[in-house]
């Protein structure tokens, strides 16, 4: 099936003049949340040991990824949201800034990691995830998302990664 | 293996006195990771339509369950986390009050609903994601936790459902 068909167009959330995607209507279809990991896993190259995914969406896309491709999982977080000891990243928004956590013995000197969400716009958020991993010793041999917001440009941002998405808008 | 042994307990997290019960060595381990999926899918009794499960934690295990059982998935989020038309539902914590919102197209008259998350604690998280559900006109079929913990005595409170989980503490 047209997975972009499946996508959901929310008009002026999570504020005026935006148009979000919505992929609940995605998840709820069985065939087409099937679908949408398969699809998402045959963009992987390579071997991973590990898949990043970022709080809260790409929770619900890397999770199962992650098991599809036989790899762990290793969830990004908001502040103060993961118990043990964390390494943090804060990154630019278009007004202030933001954070993100990440435990520090997830990831081993050398593991091969994958960053999976469920959408690309800025990029700011993958980045600061790459440098996370990248900091702990890891290496990141992808990115792949199911959906990219082209006209924001994102892969300028991530050119020296290997950047997939599904469907473009 | 033992997936209780790979639980991390961390002390004094979120507040001083709790044993907070961590799974992300869990989801770290490949084979922990698909052997925790696969045996909360076993505890599965009757057919699914889809599975609900609770931001953040509950859609590492709940996105993979849903797609392990051939079941569609629906999240259920904190307010205003959600783009469409939503209802929401307020329940009480130790201080205060916190809220869950669902989107109102997801569920359909008659679905046979699984609620499923990492942690049942008081059980206020499941009876809130269970009220949205049945005042949506699903029937909540059963809940499915990794982890259970029964000092707490959750069952008190959702007697009158099928409760099942993996790991008691």
């Amino acid at each position: 099936m047209d997975l972009k068909e499946k996508i959901r167009s929310v008009m002026d959330y999570p504020k005026e003049g935006i148009d979000f995607k919505d992929i609940t209507p995605v998840l709820l279809d069985k065939d087409a949340f099937r679908q949408c990991i398969d699809e998402m896993s045959e963009l992987v190259e390579g071997e991973i040991d590990v898949v990043v995914g970022t709080e809260a969406r790409g929770f619900i896309l890397g999770a199962p990824l992650a098991l599809n491709i036989d790899a762990g999982f290793i969830p990004v977080r908001k502040p103060g949201k993961l118990p043990s000891d964390t390494a943090s990243c804060t990154y630019d928004l278009e007004y202030g800034t933001d954070s993100l956590e990440i435990h520090k013995d997830a990831i081993k000197k050398g593991d091969r990691v994958l960053i999976v969400d469920d959408l690309l716009a800025t990029g700011g958020t993958a980045l600061a995830s790459a440098k996370l991993i990248e900091d702990l010793g890891g290496e990141v041999v992808g990115m792949v998302f199911f959906i990219e917001l082209e006209f924001l440009k994102a892969r300028d941002l991530l050119q020296k990664y290997n950047v997939k998405s599904l469907v473009k808008f």
